[in-house]
């Protein structure tokens, strides 16, 4: 830091440089982000000083908060409750806006954690969970921080979660599943009905991981069974800046209970509010802008047609491919693809380097994961494909 | 969610509505976060779509980062250290852009448990760290989450963390200590050296919370050693979003030496890169561009000016509120005033009440607590002194 400051214009030609080597996500087939939408980022210059960590100060943003978690209570079927006195309903949902996937995540494995240790079902050991092979890399984060055990059970080979291997893994001091709608290598669904059977009958928690998922299910043209409509379904991490489109950061977690959210709580002795349940203190309200901002304006008939796009995109990829001799490791369920190519590490780093692809790699198979978001165009999956036949030629 | 979205008019009128209830800081003498500079705003704007959490795809916002990282390496005195092979020389420290101190606090303690437990220093039983009474609730967070004893060492009658009590509380299973610069309820600065002395002896991490300090101190006329010119300090928590006047959400986590942040990595399989360190996945990287701008804008002089100017406020009001026959608990090291009242819940209750202004509690002994920002103006000082005689001549 210089002793004297920069002038303003020193300072934006310096981002400028910068920025411009950043993505404009053209070419990108790896991410699943997005630009956000447009009212999304205006919302979130609007609110660009709000803290939802002090919320006796930003009342209005916290509003939008609630907005957001009400919103998405409704499109994930949390139960309708009477309120006779206000002669109307509310949703039996609640949660907060996280940073993402990952803090969604982290807390609510937290509050089954919480809760059960506090709770009257006594555990002898250590805790532990059982999620998927296929679940995000979040989950290391959990079992490095949390002192409970995390086991993987493995997959079907449609690349769902085995339902025997759950149940092999599930012992006296297991606490939760986990169950992923949306997997971040395929794509995939885990049976989440099947999973909220075997939590009921063990009196599990069961958390979906619908990060990605989350914002493209409920728009597909049969949507599969993740969310509170599913009886045993505790909690659901979705992700607005995914699919969502709306500005990073903003992650939602929803617990269908409220006992769960209660188990996170802290004093906060010095702010407005007496508790605080978040994982982070200071914390955005932009994001509570731009999600609700961008929620009210889509509405479902937007998603749906962010989905549809997506989908067809999807669809035009799998079938130019086979044209040319490539079979996805599955039919894509939702806007993913795995690919099978040869030697799909090197056709990564030559697509980069001789055309500027950014793609990425599938664990086990190894495979080409493909992600079609709305930056890009089936113009740009004929030329992809023409250039993956170029790369691969040459083995 | 409707079915049919919104209006961009009809959004922007609740988003405006909403926006009335939030604070303007008129009258907050109650948080630690102010109004981001306008260069800070300005270039969030610029950077909302970069995602740090895929470097990759956003070398430039990385670049930001490492900037800032390097920016706070130069204030913080991390060690210099000689590039040879480039004629020139870096600074000895690693870090990143967090969500802000929280997640700092909790990274640093994670940092200190996975280096001890792979390490050669083996424990026996549960790791624990010993942290002053006056500590953040972050620590209860840390706590909850870590599994992890956090010891609470008491105060001396300056507020500075006791350092007999400290040591009493060091065992076979200590990993690490924790110093406040800058502690939230008093602004006070633990004995940062002599807590080093400590650590070093029994070779356990000194992480310094200086999410508030971090700003303030440097800027300091008489500054007390709290950053890595003290050899004991190996990791240090800093937040630009508070008084480095940056954007929500910025903090920066600093070490030392990058085995601790090494040792926070999981695998990353299907990003542009290898593995994270992080906390969170996804992550804003406009935060990283606002600091970055705000820093170089600034420079050492703008936050000098900054921390005079809430200084005489400090001075200020405690020479003001003297004259109506308050004390302080202790005299101002930072911009945060204690101030002895009568029943200071109920003082709180009715300022708020009668004239708007927010105020917080200490929690032992219970005190107004007065944070001192770039917001408030001296003119606010002096009613605020009339509004506070006023609510307190009726007990």
């Amino acid at each position: 830091m210089n002793v004297q400051g920069l002038s303003e214009r020193e300072i934006f030609s310096y981002l400028e440089n910068a920025k411009s080597e950043d993505t404009d996500y053209y070419r990108v087939l790896s991410s699943m982000c997005t630009h956000p939408h447009k009212i999304a980022a205006e919302a979130h210059r609007l609110f660009i000083e709000a803290n939802l960590g002090d919320l006796g100060l930003f009342a209005g943003a916290c509003k939008l908060e609630q907005e957001v978690v009400r919103m998405l209570g409704e499109l994930l079927h949390a139960p309708l409750i009477d309120v006779p006195s206000a002669d109307s309903y509310e949703y039996s949902v609640c949660g907060y806006l996280t940073t993402g996937g990952t803090e969604s995540n982290i807390q609510a494995v937290r509050g089954m954690k919480n809760l059960i240790t506090t709770g009257k079902k006594g555990l002898k050991g250590t805790p532990n969970i059982v999620i998927p092979e296929s679940a995000h890399f979040s989950f290391d984060k959990v079992a490095d921080m949390m002192g409970i055990q995390v086991r993987r059970a493995s997959l079907d080979s449609e690349f769902k979660v085995d339902l025997a291997s759950v149940e092999s893994h599930i012992d006296a001091n297991t606490i939760g599943l986990v169950g992923i709608a949306g997997n971040t290598e395929f794509g995939q669904v885990d049976p989440i009905d099947k999973l909220s059977e075997i939590a009921l009958e063990n009196e599990l928690f069961l958390h979906v991981d619908a990060a990605f998922g989350g914002f493209v299910i409920p728009f597909l043209e049969k949507p599969q069974p993740f969310d509170f409509k599913v009886p045993g379904v505790t909690s659901i991490a979705i992700d607005p800046h995914k699919m969502g489109l709306s500005t990073i950061p903003s992650g939602v977690l929803l617990f269908r209970s409220p006992s769960v959210l209660e188990s996170l709580k802290v004093s906060t002795p010095y702010l407005t509010t007496k508790s605080q349940f978040t994982l982070t203190g200071t914390r955005t309200g932009a994001s509570a802008a731009a999600t609700c901002a961008v929620m009210k304006y889509l509405g479902h008939e937007g998603y749906r047609k962010n989905v549809q796009y997506c989908m067809q995109l999807t669809t035009k990829l799998v079938a130019e491919a086979r044209k040319v001799g490539f079979e996805p490791l599955l039919e894509p369920v939702m806007n993913v693809v795995a690919l099978k190519v040869p030697n799909p590490d090197l056709v990564r780093e030559q697509l980069l380097e001789r055309f500027g692809w950014h793609v990425s790699i599938t664990r086990t198979p190894r495979a080409l994961r493909l992600v079609l978001m709305p930056h890009n165009t089936p113009e740009e999956i004929i030329i992809f494909l023409q250039d993956l036949k170029k790369v691969t030629a040459a083995f």
